[in-house]
């Protein structure tokens, strides 16, 4: 995943606290800004990872290299739900892994395809569908600004009108109406492939699972995955007092062949 | 991943509901042996994944191809602890994928080994420590049988006494003294590497979190990670009301460079 | 509470550790029966609550004097799902204390029925509705041994053909379809009075909030109430593994007055 | 607890929406201040609790008669970490109600002192201890708004060095050192008498199970209490997405008596 020294191009996270952490690019001649001053892109090239710079107000920042969570808490925006812990336990609990083929659906900002085409390398797929041309164009950018244009397929498609690639490994959705789609998974998806869908809201789960065992899939899971913080001091353990408490819930499934496939 | 129909050789899971499901290998001629009564092998070499067996007792079990998950319920003794719930959360938090050079230790049944192992093939590899002769062997045997032995390098060595490699991305410690491996995981890690631990017990975290402080670590976290499984029956909607409350914490950091190397 | 001293025909709570506690009934020249034997009752009467007396078999058993929360564990059967700590919350969280005047259905064991009455003595009165005679019998015995039967009224009658009491300060129902009663509930209660509800699953919830909405209450509130217990050993402290996950739900709402009443 | 209508001299809840309540002393002649303009105190003497009153800005506010959870809110300084939820399970697992006896420490704001009063009334007695005298001023000014002060005794006095009272039901501890109090807390308990301690960090809560296992207590729990609100709308059931996650550990313990005691 790269050189140990910044190089012109490359993306580094400026890290200053838990709080305060920015991803920018280096371009030579430039000024890296953040809220606590600006860097400048020429100080840091040639610098090691891991290593310090001082921004024009005297903020020390550490110079990380970027990892996925990075990429994707800069690509959320508001109306992104779906966090690293879910998508851990997508990848975790459905064995997507290299060389997997993956469907997904709807691309939105990009995060999770890049999470996902991040972990398919190098031999596997993402295709991932997307009905609103101006999410897919910015999806576009922001998989290519973290380097794996190369395993994901965009298409300006709604999933629900059918999925184009036969014999998936995984289908993962996150889209309102996941249980529209189930029929158009269970015949893109091998026999065992997993069917992965993430809902805000249990009535969508509910709707989601009684279509899945409705519909040939068995295996059938929903789960809530709850990350908690902890402030970490010596002599003062305790949990964070405010924390995210929900962010949405993961169904999973596995297609059993039908009578006539066997 | 292997072929839509089941071969000879090949590991199955034979699926019942969720409390019982058997992993078994296909072997030509043999029995093969669940509490609901036996599958002859014979019956299922051809049949495609997906599709279904019936024992002598009269019991239909679905013919899953077995999950990483899988293999780890089956390798885990009692005295397991990690979950496929926290490898998911690990991988997705120090961004091991493809490529990755992790060191591990101990090795144990070697779940969290083929976790690690399926995760950064084909051009990665993991390091494992273990100080127990006999642990080490029964961690080679189910890494093998996962078809992972490749990609994993076994040490019987005390990995408190010091870590061979070099510019690794990840250390990644399930032993109760990681706070006593910090040093070593520093030298052993690239800049901006990750060190994670895995701890029961919050003083195991506040003794380790104190080391990474002390030893130029930095965005240090401590998170817990609980995945509440739910009842989804359609109009009943609910967690379950027995569930696992815990299994242990994660610590992560990352890697600063001191200042004489900048 | 009684006396400092066991007494003839006093309950008991014969406690050895967190699993092993027997609440028993203190009878002249009886034995109390226990999983590690038994006690003479002849050889606590007179000794002071807190004391140690040993039974037949060896075994050291701590003298306690039962709370409410012991007679609820004994009176609760296995489908008994309303805890103490969502007794403590619906208490807490709707006011209820020294003097109120309450209406609950169903009373079932009469587990929370005594939790109630404990809370509203000595001038308050909970009236409790029940339709399965062989359970209003088996609470009437429940409440007496816990001594508290002059705070209660049975009533052997459905809930949802009507509340024969008037201006009472909380309605609180355990029973599967609250969402019928809330009419009922609005016209027995005062101005700001409290609907409580508790339910297992979120579609009673669901159906629950909605008719309470549209019927003339506010300050709608559902939550969910989690007690974790830890390992508390020194060096080790850690949550238990195993627990409750889940119980039920707390719906709370007050009742606004209609125009026609302000 | 008081009349229907509202009188001169009331606390009166004025209430809008979840986040937008206010609680305010009724005084003829006077404007009652929100946020969202002023109430013509005169508009409300002589209305119905649950009746609706209009502000100068034309916001409709619900006339709500104020709970303990009301007040408690209005004392809390931000400094005040014990809640509700903590505050009913207190209640409920030390068996405190009518006629108990419980000593307190330490009084702060008085928000706990006032819910255990509340709960104790009219024969039981609140003892509660405080060593800085500003906090017992305001907590009495409190404590008399909430017309509880028949059956509160308030002490400037370090609990530390003894506490006077003997016999009592319950002491309860809201301070940093609860481990240091053990034996003064021993030594005014009634045997089988309840310990109860609330603590932030979990280091407070091992030292304290320590030291109460050291000093003659039994049935030692130490538990979390994580009330978790949904936003309860049809069709989109779910948890808030932030919540507060971590107020404090409760540790509950019952006195057992040494063996020259018994």
């Amino acid at each position: 995943m790269g050189s140990d020294v910044v190089e012109e191009g490359d993306d580094v996270l400026l890290y200053l606290d838990e709080r305060r952490q920015f991803l920018v690019k280096v371009v030579k001649g430039k000024e890296l800004h953040t809220h606590k001053g600006y860097v400048k892109a020429d100080d840091i090239i040639g610098k090691r990872y891991g290593g310090v710079v001082t921004s024009h107000m005297g903020a020390k920042f550490y110079i990380l290299r970027p990892t996925l969570k990075d990429y994707v808490r800069k690509f959320a925006r508001r109306t992104q739900i779906i966090y690293p812990k879910d998508m851990g336990i997508i990848v975790s609990f459905s064995n997507i892994g290299p060389g997997s083929i993956v469907v997904e659906a709807g691309t939105g900002s990009g995060a999770l395809t890049c999470f996902l085409a991040y972990h398919v390398r190098p031999s596997g797929k993402v295709y991932s569908y997307e009905i609103r041309q101006e999410f897919l164009e910015r999806a576009r950018e922001n998989i290519k600004r973290a380097g794996l244009e190369k395993y994901v397929e965009l298409k300006l498609k709604d999933i629900a009108e059918g999925i184009d690639e036969r014999d998936v490994d995984a289908v993962v959705l996150d889209m309102p109406t996941p249980w529209l789609v189930v029929p158009q998974a269970y015949a893109a998806l091998k026999g065992c492939g997993f069917f992965v869908s993430f809902s805000p809201t249990i009535n969508q789960v509910e709707r989601t699972v009684v279509e899945l065992r409705r519909n040939g899939f068995v295996d059938v899971r929903a789960v809530e995955v709850i990350v908690r913080s902890w402030q970490a001091e010596e002599g003062r353990m305790r949990p964070r007092t405010l924390d995210i408490s929900h962010t949405g819930y993961l169904v999973f499934a596995r297609k059993a062949l039908l009578e006539e496939e066997r």
